[in-house]
């Protein structure tokens, strides 16, 4: 990726001895854009990020990452030491940016600032522009796998990578995520495509519904490519697309990843709710387990969903299969072919409310083991 | 229970052969009100008796309710057939007042009308003053035991009955609760005692967050006993809390039964509204079933309530014992004391947001077996 050296060090954060230390260092100063957790806990690190991003004017020449400790839940201190990081680290780096800064890992200690300088020191001097791979594996914590993916848009490149635990992660399930790409973009077209994307992937993923305090999605452009093309923004949403599957896939029991996709809404906001009510609801995610074509959970999530639906209009399809129609069951042997769509490791679950004519979706998965084993094998 | 009769008769709507159908039959036109579930999917008995119970001005003259099958999504049919089990089972029962329905069960299927009508028939025949707990069987479906409570005020009796398994339940865990009361009380005073106990008991349980399609709440006031007291509405409380704890303690895997109490919030609405995100949680729950305490994890959940909060105030106390203040972990040993308050049955957790003086509860309860054996026991 021309414009970016990267590197992926272990110093000694993460008692198991695996990489825990990550940069990102521009060749010279990027447009950069990021997505920030709304948690109002948010920890340390997001706030100083989102203050050097907003001093720099979206003008950013890295970041430094480390996996291990989240620096949350550290007050004081913790905003000093997560600006100390980045200054050291913006000493690898060229002038005129800011040095953002990242951490995942466990909250309530503060960061041992001396294991941390030791492996900022040792990440700067193993930048190179090869060094994608270490660096994607520093940012990982219970991930079982990198989590990577690359793009192409006209003549210019994206490389993304991405660390959580999907459904039933471990704690704080803090997501990060950055890409790199070496497209011309100012920030503010940069920051419009970031959110575009991420209200159709990240932000329409459900894991088990609690925002982290560490969450933090960034992209920097080197612009040693040219001018970002018309297709840059829809290469950067299937980038993130990508990613945030692997999320998905990646969590512990995750067998099934589905679309739930709304239609019929009064606006796109009620849509968004009701595919998310729907994709959050436990007794779908059971349902989706145990591969039982349960419409009426489906449904019921989404009468709870606080959004305008028509009960005689309602209809929902598994697959290509419809299964509801007008608020009833359709008549006919459905149910065979509805279970063997809910076998495929991804499909789609179409839900009309018949209240306009907005659409909107979310990324669901299944709540596996023994929650399913009582719930997703029994119908009343 | 002065001025009520009881029945609850098996009659084959249950394929097991257990009790189906049960009627509570007023001697006189009593008082009525009810809390009806809010899911834009309601049951057809839902809407037939929030009519009936508002075109008789809040008089009653009983409740026919079937289990093992909801009459949910069946369309106009669902209406005829839930209208017709209502008529037919006024014909016990004294002119004056609304007879009203309600069905708890399997979705989507039609109500076997000739087998409920049977049902209806011979509860009518076996109605009695001492015929409670028969009825309080008649409602259950997936439930292991009867629920049902009992409470005083000054003169007047109250007994109450409710059906649900908690938490983790199989399908739409439809809640149903009926109260009788000797009291002497208007409609009016009636509801209002009613929407203020439901707001601390049943509003504020967190099953899996879904609200079932044939949710109902009804109380008849026979007025036999004399004028309500000053205690009433106190007793009303307490009895419905009772009852919504049997709920969640009869929950599938149940072990904790948590109150989330939410202090220093701006306003009563943030308060619940925090406690409730905290409640749902699965992180959260799963600390509690692994009795863990995972004081990050309940922040963080507050942290996603879209409250405010001050972070460098927040602070938590897990029973007795003091493990978050002004935002950081406390120092000391802490964990065994809090460890051992989260090993009881029942126990409180505290959280303070630290922004202003309003309260509010949600009870929270465990989530278990293998979610839990991932998420509980583990600690990044």
């Amino acid at each position: 990726m021309d414009g970016f050296r990267f590197a992926g060090v272990a110093c000694g954060i993460k008692a198991s001895g695996a990489r825990d230390l990550g940069m990102i260092v521009c060749d010279r100063p990027a447009s950069a854009a990021a997505v920030f957790t709304r948690n109002k806990m948010a920890a340390a690190p997001v706030g100083v990020s989102r203050q050097l991003l907003a001093a720099a004017s979206g003008r950013a020449v890295g970041v430094v990452v480390n996996s291990g400790n989240a620096n949350a839940a550290t007050g004081r201190r913790g905003e000093r030491d997560a600006r100390a990081m980045a200054k050291q680290a913006a000493r690898a780096a060229p002038r005129g940016g800011a040095m953002l800064v990242a951490s995942t890992g466990v909250i309530g200690a503060p960061l041992p600032m001396e294991v941390v300088g030791r492996g900022v020191a040792a990440a700067s001097a193993a930048l190179s522009p090869g060094g994608f791979h270490d660096f994607a594996d520093a940012i990982l914590t219970t991930d079982r796998a990198r989590k990577v993916a690359e793009r192409t848009a006209g003549g210019a490149r994206l490389v993304g990578c991405t660390k959580g635990a999907g459904m039933i992660a471990p704690d704080m399930a803090t997501t990060l995520s950055f890409v790199a790409t070496d497209a011309a973009i100012a920030p503010g077209p940069l920051g419009r495509a970031l959110r575009a994307a991420c209200a159709g992937t990240y932000n329409a993923i459900t894991v088990d519904g609690d925002t982290s305090t560490n969450d933090m999605i960034l992209v920097l452009a080197s612009g040693a490519a040219g001018p970002a093309g018309r297709g840059f923004a829809a290469a950067l949403f299937d980038l993130l697309d990508d990613l945030a599957r692997q999320l998905m896939r990646g969590g512990e029991g995750v067998h099934h990843v589905v679309t739930v996709q709304v239609t019929g809404a009064r606006t796109a906001a009620e849509a968004r709710r009701a595919a998310r009510r729907i994709a959050n609801s436990p007794l779908v995610k059971t349902a989706i387990a145990g591969a039982d074509p349960n419409w009426g959970r489906i449904l019921c999530a989404a009468g709870n969903a606080e959004v305008a639906l028509d009960p005689a209009r309602v209809a929902l399809k598994i697959g290509e299969v419809p299964v509801v129609r007008r608020g009833a069951p359709v008549t006919g042997a459905w149910e065979a072919a509805a279970r063997a769509v809910m076998q495929r490791p991804e499909y789609e679950l179409v839900v009309e409310l018949g209240a306009g004519r907005a659409t909107g979706r979310y990324l669901a998965c299944d709540l596996s083991h023994e929650y399913v084993s009582i719930n997703a094998d029994y119908r009343s």
